[in-house]
């Protein structure tokens, strides 16, 4: 078993502005800041701004980007980052932009482009800036996590891999999350209670995966509900970005199965919310896996999700995600796109060399007779 | 809320090997290595000195130390230390020789003796040596934790309190704990237990230390009357040492209570193992705290608690305990240095400033008046 570091954490309302001291404290004194477009014409970065400035730290922001992180917008990234002698890193956002903040922390300073640590292609230098990480969505745990989703030239999706990429620092504050609005609360935090559940229980789920991965799903049942009917509610904000981030944890040590593989699959079709896509083939395999595993080992891993979630035997876990997934007003429908979807390049999508990782992983075998079945399922459901 | 950082972990039957290569990939040849004596001796060390020499590192080791750290012994090691230009520092024990190791690994490099940095007089200088801890008892939890209990040359208990003393790399090897016999096993597992159960209950206890609580609490109590009953167990042993880690982070974010205010209180009077200490003040007082809690954030914790060990209810739990420690066959009697205490000299330990923030932490105000039927209890208890 081998388990990278779990950063430091901060926590609170109003906390992002410790960033501005951690950075003094640690000699910063150009910081690069690169920030959602939303988070950046929010005003919620102004008390930052003015910490900063009183610790004399400078800041140069970016935030010139949409969708996720592609190699081509890393290049010019890092120019600008250079040309202002930048010696700090902070990310504010979702995922792409935590990824393409913890790219920057380790390429900034390398001699090479990010181009050449694409896929491990090259061992990655050593971290030598400091960095923090705020996440704004609960979802995809980027901040504690090693992987960090980019594409290539080409529009192949990929990514660079390394602890490295970890910052020196989480600050999860609240304040920041509480303009998310439900159907994005419900989608983001979907996929990190799916991270949790499918690293608890995949094929490679170990004891320190299981740790981090329940204590997610605890944290995640009690407090998704909540942020999604009233996103100004900062204690389930703030409980939201903790389980998130050890879901984070819990996939970094052993990935996640194939609710991951289907939404990947789906998301090389057309434009699909990733949470949203994830929800949607986790409900539609978890009863089809519940009722297909023999292996004692497997049972015990979804026994014991039942327990920690208090469902009596884990035969009653489809039905403990189908309503949990009511409460979080999760539309089991496909977006617009998907009217008419191509059911052959779904399937030619879900037997891509670059997706086994996550059929294998999973506990039950994700056969070629059950990747047609799955399809049909997506098939049949309603379009929005 | 504030967390400093969980360290990478490496566990397994044989892992200990794996530091010759993490150290030769950071560019250290002149390793400090500081271990039990009982472990030096043993010859469980001789693959790591063999995959050392394969990579060409040098190991100077150190054993020569007895019962709890030293200032003065942190003199003698840290110039055997420089006198061998050492580079990185591993440390393979209990607490005291990871407290140790932990402590050279930050001031070897310093330009101050380690005494300047004694109750946190002086800031510690950044971490700049990798360095490993290698636990082998399943029970304090320093790997993971920022103190390092140590004495000043006036023999006062105190601590070197730091993140950066905490190491790069934990390595959980089972097969260095298979010797510790049951007695000692049950009672460092039991410290380990105290720990994550006060971090999940004490007034302190936040979302994050309950996390890592709670995970540990499942672990140790599957694990430990497993470990004592058949310490050739590897699979209870490992459980137990990623318990201990977890339960070490608990601490390390919220303090304890209670039962380590007694537990050190008694070590004041005589020599007393810490988790005998602790398993007997923990037993002494677990029902007096349930039967006087009423505030409904208390009895949350303690009530969650219960849910996550499959207890009816909180108000169960002391009973539940009770029951763990005859499995894990906890003797409830006193070392004979312990017959005829004086019980007012016990009482004034627990009023000594010094023990105050852990009887303060305690989610029951321990008043005078039960300090005094604690005492009484104590006192009542057959001696060895």
């Amino acid at each position: 078993m081998e388990v990278s570091s779990f950063p430091a954490l901060v926590a609170g309302p109003g906390t992002l502005t410790r960033a501005a001291s951690f950075f003094k404290h640690n000699n910063v004194s150009n910081l690069f800041l690169l920030s959602d477009p939303f988070i950046q014409n929010s005003g919620l970065l102004e008390p930052l701004h003015k910490a900063c400035e009183n610790e004399n730290i400078t800041i140069t922001s970016f935030s010139d980007f949409s969708g996720e992180p592609k190699l081509e917008k890393m290049t010019q990234i890092i120019e600008i980052a250079r040309a202002h002698n930048c010696d700090g890193v902070l990310g504010v956002g979702g995922g792409s932009a935590l990824d393409m903040a913890k790219i920057v922390s380790i390429t900034l300073v390398a001699d090479r482009p990010a181009d050449d640590y694409w896929m491990m292609a090259t061992p990655l230098p050593p971290k030598s800036l400091p960095s923090i990480m705020v996440p704004t969505t609960a979802g995809t745990g980027s901040e504690s996590c090693s992987t960090n989703i980019i594409s290539n030239r080409d529009g192949h999706k990929g990514w660079i891999w390394g602890p490295e990429t970890k910052p020196d620092l989480i600050i999860h504050d609240p304040d920041l999350s509480v303009s998310l609005p439900p159907q994005l609360t419900g989608w983001c935090g979907m996929d990190a209670f799916i991270h949790a559940f499918e690293a608890s229980t995949n094929r490679y789920a170990h004891n320190s995966a299981r740790g981090y991965g329940h204590q997610a799903l605890k944290l995640i049942t009690k407090a998704l509900p909540r942020a999604v009917a009233d996103g100004s509610d900062l204690e389930a904000r703030q409980e939201m970005l903790l389980g998130s981030a050890w879901a984070g944890a819990a996939i970094d040590q052993v990935g996640t199965a194939v609710a991951h593989h289907i939404s990947h699959a789906m998301a090389s079709l057309a434009p699909i919310h990733h949470g949203h896509a994830t929800a949607i083939g986790f409900e539609i395999t978890l009863d089809w896996i519940v009722k297909g595993i023999t292996d004692p080992i497997a049972i015990e891993k979804f026994e014991s999700i039942a327990q920690t979630l208090n469902v009596d035997g884990y035969k009653n876990l489809p039905q403990f995600v189908s309503n949990f997934m009511d409460e979080c007003q999760i539309e089991r429908r496909l977006p617009a796109n998907f009217s008419d979807f191509d059911k052959q390049a779904l399937v030619e999508q879900l037997l891509a060399d670059h997706t086994q990782s996550m059929r294998l992983a999973t506990s039950r075998e994700v056969t070629e007779e059950a990747i047609k079945e799955i399809v049909d399922n997506l098939s049949n459901l309603p379009v929005m």
